[in-house]
């Protein structure tokens, strides 16, 4: 980004197109350089530079370059509401990151691979959205997640197809579209998590039929009504038109204070008000909950409150740990495994992360 | 406020009206209960409450109420961009305020009088739109202040005019419009600036057949490039075309580093940006200096910079207090004279503060 991009993400979460329109960017796609790297850039007169991977092969050039302050505390500030330590995206690439900024005209030489046998799931939005058109779908629901998925997500999703089809839609498609990028230390891996959603499409949790699978490559920022913005605008760009979203989305417990950093409702009315979304139609989550009485994940009665359990991630995380059983039906039995042989595979066993997270439903 | 609008002004510094368009607002206008004034509005079931002045007489009525939690380390973060402690707003109108805001539908009883003798510089946007148009005013650009006016101010003013009159507008009129409200401790107090403003006029150092002088009621947040769209929006509602905007405007020094707290270019920039404000003309700031060459307030030369002094807010300050005379020409006699009076009148002297202050030319 250069530096007006940059100016308008933080403090209007959108950027003015050329046409004068606003469109939705909440959070800011930056990179940052060191002194040492812009001195070299400054005393070469460079108006480009490549951009290189980690193996110093060249993927990208940056031209026509910008090069601004990375005013740190600002940006925290503005992005994540807080500037308390401990915010995990913020100590990954935030903190000892440089000085300053460098923007410009991007131009990608060619399709980036990880070679992680995750490839054929990085489709790119004109990739999603021609997956869409040969599927004939006339709706797009698009769900967002970084964990395992369980028969309550499942539950939603169907039910959500379910829906669109009552509103007289005739082929909804999901895009089931797990977050790839950087994620907490207690975070399920991608590989693992990618490996459990094979399982719930094989066996028939969700239906390959009407699911498109791929990988989301942002990473994750735990930025809350902030970042639930760009979590729904990318995938309006990859052809969504229906967006899930549910209690405290991309939030998380506040890393110093023993409360959730944002309100759990922030992220839902924010995203519904946010500039340049105004065609998103947001689908809110019902909650869902393990049901004792019919022993399976079923929407949460508030009549009958005292059959349901609230299972969290982290309560998951910790049963497949223990080598500990859930509920049956909470999950396939198939993604279960995945996650017990994943936990098994560390040796040592993790502590416990000190961060809470949100229950998803 | 109600919290709908609280979050789209922390979020999006702008608000979206009836018919769907964008207006801006950047800092949160929200009054704080208690835990116990919010109990008392609960166990009332009242659906609306009585705002009273400091003599508790009511002066509006806040119907069909909301109460919604103040989160206020994140309101502190998103509109100021630090968390940092030493903020004067923060300290004078936040810190201590109560953990709750409430909102509604604001009726105010009759225009708000402060009898502090200035109370008929207290025009309203409606009032100032109609002195406008009794002058046959055909462009109107405004100047935002909380200093005294030397003339350097002065002469950007009328430089302004000068260009504006060149444009092919016949008779543009400057809304002169200090602020009112919350200043820090070291800044001038409104009773005096009013007086010195006077003199301003008195002596034709600005013109008083083409320019209004009143006072605008906010407070000052010192919140740099989120206020300054603030002070620019309110001068738009009241009649104002041209907006004019210097260096680092409503900046400050950072309360706890040795740095601005914003990028001086930043104000400018934001603002020229902002939702809402696409039909503002911004003015931007020439710096003016004092010229010691031809004794006067001038544009600043760089191709003979030696020439010219700088004289700061805080340097204006400290040699009225000290009762040292500035160059001839940095301000007219009689104004001067005001400042020097305020001084006396203080005893002790005051310590000079630890915030410092923007240059303003």
């Amino acid at each position: 980004m250069r530096e007006t991009e940059f100016l308008q993400a933080l403090h209007f979460n959108a950027v003015r197109g050329g046409d004068g329109s606003l469109v939705n960017m909440s959070v800011p796609i930056v990179l940052a350089l060191d002194d040492a790297q812009r001195r070299a850039i400054q005393a070469d007169g460079a108006t480009a530079v490549a951009l290189v991977d980690a193996h110093d092969r060249p993927v990208a050039v940056l031209s026509d370059i910008e090069i601004y302050k990375h005013n740190k505390e600002e940006r925290i500030a503005r992005t994540w509401g807080t500037t308390a330590r401990g915010l995990p995206y913020v100590e990954e690439a935030i903190t000892n990151a440089g000085d300053w900024l460098i923007g410009g005209d991007l131009e990608v030489i060619e399709p980036i691979k990880y070679n992680d046998g995750l490839d054929q799931y990085r489709l790119s939005p004109a990739q999603l959205r021609e997956e869409f058109a040969r599927r004939n779908a006339d709706a797009v629901f698009a769900f967002q997640l970084r964990n395992p998925v369980h028969n309550g997500h499942a539950l939603l999703m169907t039910d959500t197809r379910r829906r669109l089809l009552e509103m007289g839609y005739k082929n909804p498609v999901l895009l089931l579209h797990p977050l790839g990028g950087f994620t907490k230390a207690d975070d399920v891996p991608l590989s693992v998590r990618m490996k459990q959603h094979e399982k719930v499409l094989e066996e028939g949790v969700l239906n390959p039929e009407s699911t498109v699978v791929a990988i989301f490559p942002s990473p994750m920022h735990y930025a809350g009504p902030t970042e639930v913005q760009w979590h729904a605008k990318a995938r309006i760009n990859a052809g969504a038109n229906f967006y899930i979203v549910g209690r405290d989305p991309a939030g998380m417990g506040h890393p110093t204070e023993k409360r959730d950093l944002y309100d759990a409702d922030h992220g839902k009315k924010v995203l519904s008000m946010a500039p340049g979304l105004e065609r998103l139609n947001i689908l809110p989550f019902k909650v869902a909950a393990y049901d004792t009485k019919h022993n399976k994940m079923n929407f949460f009665d508030p009549s009958r409150k005292e059959d349901f359990l609230f299972i969290s991630g982290t309560k998951m995380r910790s049963l497949a740990k223990n080598r500990e059983s859930p509920p049956d039906g909470f999950m396939c039995p198939g993604g279960w495994k995945v996650l017990v042989e994943y936990y098994d595979s560390l040796a040592p066993p993790e502590g416990s992360s000190k961060l809470r997270e949100a229950v998803a439903a």
